[in-house]
């Protein structure tokens, strides 16, 4: 057969660009580093499960299994979701809410991440632009790269426990923009908003005309001084969507099984017709399974507050042990101890380095020489800075802090 | 608090326009019309899940529970999905295969659908253009729709058990054509291509310069004379990539499970970049849960041939009461009997009609008046043609076919 030479169809770049911006592919360029002659720390992504203690616990297990037995769950789920599912999560979300949220104002999705790209494909529009924090959680930078999306940053003050620059954002807005993100309790800051700066963040929101998205996976997951309060509290003044999942607080992120919540008490969301492109965009693109859908009731039912505060006390140690030890390690510093999620922002003096010239390089010869793995903070938008995880069993932390120590002292100018 | 009255984001309504053509919201327009008199029964999808005899063995709920219980499979998946699952994927597609395909020649997604949203987000350029058959799953059109890419429509020859018009093929294609899509076994219509006319399809594709995408949802379900044989047996001659699932065989479509393989014998789609940007999109969208994936070896292994001989029994039971019945109504004829898949492709004699003007005006009356449902032919691109499932009871066919016998009676012209 004679050699076909043209063929009509292509790479795509579009797609290869956004997928190199993503953690997962930014961490397998450093994994592929690893030296292996020591076992691997990962502190690269906030997913613990793979610990004993961080376990989740049997009775969301049994949820699952009664959700498979019961043969109930096999079918297509609709695209928005089972009914018992959203109202589970609807009442879920509204124990903490000065008002309920009804079953329909739920959308279920494969895990966040799905609710990440759904939200951004529904608000992205040739000409518009949406303000996401510096430094940022870096997946959505990796969607905008595919959506006719301008992404636009404002800083988050480090001198300030990373709080919003409010006079940033006003001056980035104009009237294309659509949205400000935000994360809370905080990715990859550790930081946890206080009520009153939440409360400005709204009203800036409204005088913008723009909406607030508010990522809340590790809701809950706070162990400083500071509650976590739900974004959509302030839903009266500006519209708020709230994304969250059962991954973090549940440590199940291999269930991949998350949601958006319209909480939105100006009712606008629904007037301008976002809620129905939220739907028809959960109709054309990929659903949680109905089986671990059918397990939701019994998950929500069930889970005992002792198992949450459990984890959020192993979190509380856990911070406690990377911020200490990392604050020993001479040219690093993590200036904010972390209050929430699973993550610390460490500073690298790389001046006070002899051969290290940034935070990839930083990333890549700390994996090579002592097989831990953290995230490069300029993926993240803060160059310099890396991204470590706590949510690690103590003696693992100790180990990986230690071994840091060794590789910063090999490596300091003299 | 004055009113604010500009909004910065608005509507999608591309993603509106999008998902109109889908399958979940025409029928749900259907389902808006039940009366509920009547048991409703519902022929327009292919989902038997519900019906005791359709039910999965007990050995693939076994194999679900045991990765839930051994809290190895909690954890993110990387996009191209879990070593065990790919590879237990590679070898059960191999079976049917002249060759070996590698743990590196599958993709997993989330489901079938989610494939296809991933396949041709990755070929779709401005200017491409991609062929459909009509009729068709209208999934492809709905993505498309979101896409920049053209659809092109070649036909399926009724007459000739619903081949491919490869005339027809050849003049629609031009440089800037980028695929074929096939279904085999037949969605909507129910037929099985023979092993010639596959080999001349994957010829014509290679002259043409396109790859051939082989949607085998309903690999292996075939009742017919024809043996069921894959598309890739002929990737030695055209680019294959192959779309499947759990879904159909396994009777398990709420789990979410299916795979994109690359069954290219020239190494085209290598060498082109393709499959590095289908690695690219499964970054950046939905994933199936590991939990899911951590089951599949098992399932591969341990689901026995007798459970999928008795499904296609059941099947080819199904298909013979609803030809022989739809064959007794008048104003209504089925020409094909069906050789896979769950679907029959049914002709309304329209003009025989009094009081019903297409194939969506029968859709929405025989759901008000008999609570029967079926997909009315225009949305998969016949006008005045419906496509009506078999995957059920027998005595909700007799029942359904009873139903719908009455309500043409009622509605001929006199």
């Amino acid at each position: 057969m004679e050699k076909q030479e043209y063929w009509g169809f292509k790479e795509n770049h579009d797609l290869n660009a956004a997928a190199a911006f993503t953690i997962r592919n930014i961490l397998q360029a450093i994994m592929e580093n690893i030296d292996e002659s020591q076992p691997l720390i990962h502190l690269g992504h906030g997913d613990p499960s793979a610990f004993p203690l961080f376990r989740t616990p049997t009775i969301v297990e049994d949820a699952l299994v009664e959700s498979i037995r019961s043969a109930k769950f096999n079918c297509y789920p609709s695209g928005v979701g089972i009914a018992p599912a959203r109202s589970a999560i609807a009442k879920y979300l509204s124990r903490d809410l000065p008002y309920k949220l009804a079953a329909d104002d739920v959308f279920l999705t494969a895990g966040a991440n799905h609710a990440i790209e759904v939200i951004l494909t529904v608000v992205a529009r040739p000409g518009a632009n949406i303000l996401f924090p510096r430094p940022n959680y870096p997946i959505y930078e990796a969607r905008s790269r595919f959506s006719p999306l301008e992404v636009r940053h404002y800083d988050l003050i480090p001198e300030k426990g990373w709080e919003v620059d409010l006079d940033g954002v006003k001056a980035l807005a104009n009237d294309k923009t659509v949205a400000i993100v935000l994360i809370n309790p905080g990715n990859p800051c550790g930081n946890v908003f206080t009520s009153e700066h939440m409360k400005k963040i709204a009203e800036t929101a409204r005088q913008l005309g723009i909406l607030v998205i508010a990522d809340e996976v590790y809701a809950h997951q706070v162990f400083g001084e500071k509650p976590f309060i739900p974004m959509g509290v302030f839903g009266d003044i500006a519209p708020v969507i709230t994304l969250g999942s059962l991954s973090k607080r549940w440590i199940v992120p291999g269930w991949r099984f998350g949601w958006i919540a319209i909480t939105d008490r100006i009712g606008i969301l629904q007037q301008t017709g976002i809620v129905r492109s939220l739907t028809s965009c959960l109709t054309i693109t990929a659903d949680p399974p109905t089986v671990i859908q059918g397990a939701v009731p019994s998950i929500i039912a069930n889970t005992s507050d002792s198992f949450f505060l459990n984890i959020n006390k192993l979190l509380k140690e856990a911070a406690d042990i990377l911020y200490e030890r990392l604050n020993e390690i001479p040219l690093v510093a993590c200036p904010y101890k972390p209050e929430g999620s699973m993550f610390a922002m460490v500073k690298l003096n790389i001046s006070a380095f002899d051969d290290v010239v940034d935070d990839t390089d930083f990333c890549m010869k700390l994996a090579k020489e002592e097989s831990i793995i953290v995230f490069p903070g300029d993926a993240a938008g803060l160059k310099n800075w890396v991204r470590v995880s706590f949510a690690a069993e103590p003696e693992v932390l100790k180990d990986a802090t230690g071994r840091m120590k060794a590789f910063c002292l090999r490596h300091a100018k003299h």
